[in-house]
């Protein structure tokens, strides 16, 4: 019989339970002997709610050294959600050799290289292929085509809330703010959904895909982050004008010794291959030098999609299949974020003088700007291929409010 | 040090020496020791010209037996193309106990069941990852999610040369003929193409696709087979009017205990996923219970994108990490490709007697189709909701010739 220790009994924490009951037989058989939960940590308040609907007391408890402490536990997999306690949790546990299994991507974000080096010190597997892509099967690919390949781009739909957003603003002409409490009521966003639409959480997963293709660390200071949440239906109607959609999209880009890591609003074309990746969908494309452009799209969170990512790991570890020795490689790379250019698109709602103020300085770029005035007296400025931090600087210079301007790059190629 | 036998010398078996040059380091880091090329089995002609290139002849032998009985060697990796001789070195490798990665999909596709019976036999790896969507990771991620889920469907654009004379048609208007030489040309397609025009190696990988998928033999009887080689401008013009693409789409759904499983010519509206895989690309996505759809994109076909696909095996097998025990279940699924119902579209190019013909016919069916006549003078019938079958069986009746009508499905949900 094999173990599991659950941390975490919420969403994905349950998604994990029942799939292992609606699955005995088949992982039993593929395993060789059956595979149960042996203890779940939960809260307190938690504790006395699943007593209350007949859940069985015994698999509880409130004290994580119980679980820690239990000799039979195999693999602990760790769906907190907690930062703080979700780290001690994950480095208690590979300090006394036991394999860790999690989802959470602010600590892998944050941590992952001395996770890893913990994990090889102590020989014990550590995976945490939920935690990007949810239901999406790209960390081990990408695992194994990093010794095969030299992989000089990956990108993607990689926050399931602020596609949720774009796609039911663009589909249903609804506004930002309306569409907002619709995810909130089902579920999609956080009652603080700043995260999600202002992109820390797409650049927490850029920055651990791109440690992963590079085969260098690429921290959460390397990648430049720029929101949704000022995107109204002025912009959504040029967009789609141009016969284009708009995605936050997560991209970084290797040339030479260099990279750019860069999470923000591109209008890509309706015929690229992002632009049929809606709703709370994810979709992920790397490109190695032998392989080729690989695209991945599922699930991007979920209570059972998150929970099947997190169960093929744990059938890796036991299976004896995991890898996680070589997750990190030593190549020293450079940030070029600063040398990042592109087109882009910048709407600006303001007083008719500042608007008169940001035309007569976007004369100023190098490649003729194309402006646009809106029926709701907004500026559209589309820039030539311009310096990415020109155009935020010439934002800055006017002293805009965040709400009163939108910023997205035109196509990424 | 560890030991590829290659069976094979040509394109894919070039991609995969190259690619263990390239990547030797790397390789050497991960799996703890180097990996090499032991021996290289060639045809007496490849023989002679290697050797007038320059290359190191020792490494090659026109005998397998050298390979066979030579105790260095780990894993034998066979990429002959040939049928008869493919099949007999994979099971004189698996007899003797050496693992065997292979991307010929006629051969897995023929005797998958009978391949796996003897590698559990011997408890000898046997992988065909290279067999299926060239570089696209979609057997491995498939075997997993089969552990836990029930998967339901499974479909995809399998062919990478229909796909890119498909491409070719509709985006530059060009004929049929003249695509396919080209194609040829390209080395996209072969001197005879009727494999990949007609569906016949869709239909062998999914055949391999529903067996996984489906825990229990499919067989390349168990699919029903149209292809594409009648299509024409009049078709093209037609469905670009519809705003939307032809896909040559294998598809297998399964239903309680019963299953569909087909390859044909499929109408997709240009917001469709697989819409937007163009040219040689292949596209593949799943549907399980707990992961929900999970998509895969990727080169087809190609030297080192299929070399990639087989050194990933190759890998996985000198890592102790391949799954091969669980590959076929012992579900008893009956077969229900008769009931299959749709949307049809019927082209037909003969005299007007016969459309007469057909147009009266067509107009018996349950839901009364739609008819166009074309500037070329051609009959188009859209069939509502109507058994496959019955379309067919209007055109078997009427006896046309092959070339002369063209048929797909319009949707597939």
């Amino acid at each position: 019989l094999k173990y599991i220790g659950l941390l975490g009994f919420g969403t994905v924490g349950s998604g994990v339970y029942e799939i292992l009951n609606n699955r005995s037989e088949e992982l039993a058989l593929a395993l060789g002997e059956p595979v149960a939960v042996k203890k779940i940590l939960v809260m307190p308040a938690d504790l006395e709610r699943k007593k209350a609907e007949g859940f069985d007391v015994s698999l509880l408890t409130t004290r994580f050294e119980d679980i820690l402490e239990d000799p039979d536990i195999d693999v602990i997999v760790e769906v907190t959600g907690a930062f703080e306690d979700g780290l001690r949790y994950m480095r208690s546990s590979l300090e006394k050799g036991i394999p860790v299994v999690t989802a959470n991507k602010s600590v892998v974000s944050a941590h992952m290289e001395s996770l890893l080096t913990l994990a090889k010190e102590k020989e014990t597997p550590f995976l945490y292929e939920a935690a990007v892509g949810g239901a999406i099967p790209i960390l081990k690919p990408l695992k194994e085509e990093i010794l095969l390949n030299r992989i000089d781009e990956i990108e993607g739909i990689l926050n399931g809330t602020a596609n949720y957003i774009l796609t039911r603003m663009f589909e249903e002409g609804l506004d930002y703010d309306k569409v907002l409490k619709k995810a909130q009521e089902l579920g999609y966003a956080e009652f603080d959904p700043t995260d999600d639409v202002e992109g820390f959480d797409s650049m927490r997963k850029l920055r651990i895909l791109a440690t992963l293709a590079f085969r260098g660390a690429v921290s959460e200071d390397d990648v430049i982050v720029s929101g949704i949440s000022s995107i109204t239906q002025a912009d959504i109607d040029y967009i789609k004008s141009e016969n284009a959609v708009v995605k936050l999209l997560g991209r970084a880009v290797r040339t030479g010794d260099t990279y750019t890591a860069v999470v923000e609003p591109i209008i890509v074309d309706r015929s690229d291959s992002f632009a049929s990746v809606s709703m709370a969908l994810n979709s992920i494309a790397i490109r190695g030098d032998h392989v080729g452009e690989l695209r991945f799209y599922g699930e991007g969170a979920g209570k059972l999609p998150t929970a099947d990512a997190i169960l093929r790991d744990v059938i890796d570890i036991l299976l004896g299949a995991a890898r996680w020795r070589n997750d990190i490689g030593d190549e020293k790379l450079s940030n070029a974020n600063d040398t990042q250019t592109g087109r882009y698109y910048l709407r600006v709602t303001t007083d008719a003088e500042t608007l008169e103020a940001i035309r007569a300085r976007s004369a100023d770029f190098a490649v003729a700007p194309y402006w646009e005035l809106t029926k709701d007296g907004s500026l559209i400025v589309v820039f030539g291929e311009a310096k990415r931090s020109d155009v935020y600087a010439l934002v800055g210079e006017i002293e805009l409010k965040r709400e009163d301007f939108f910023i997205a790059r035109v196509g990424y190629r």
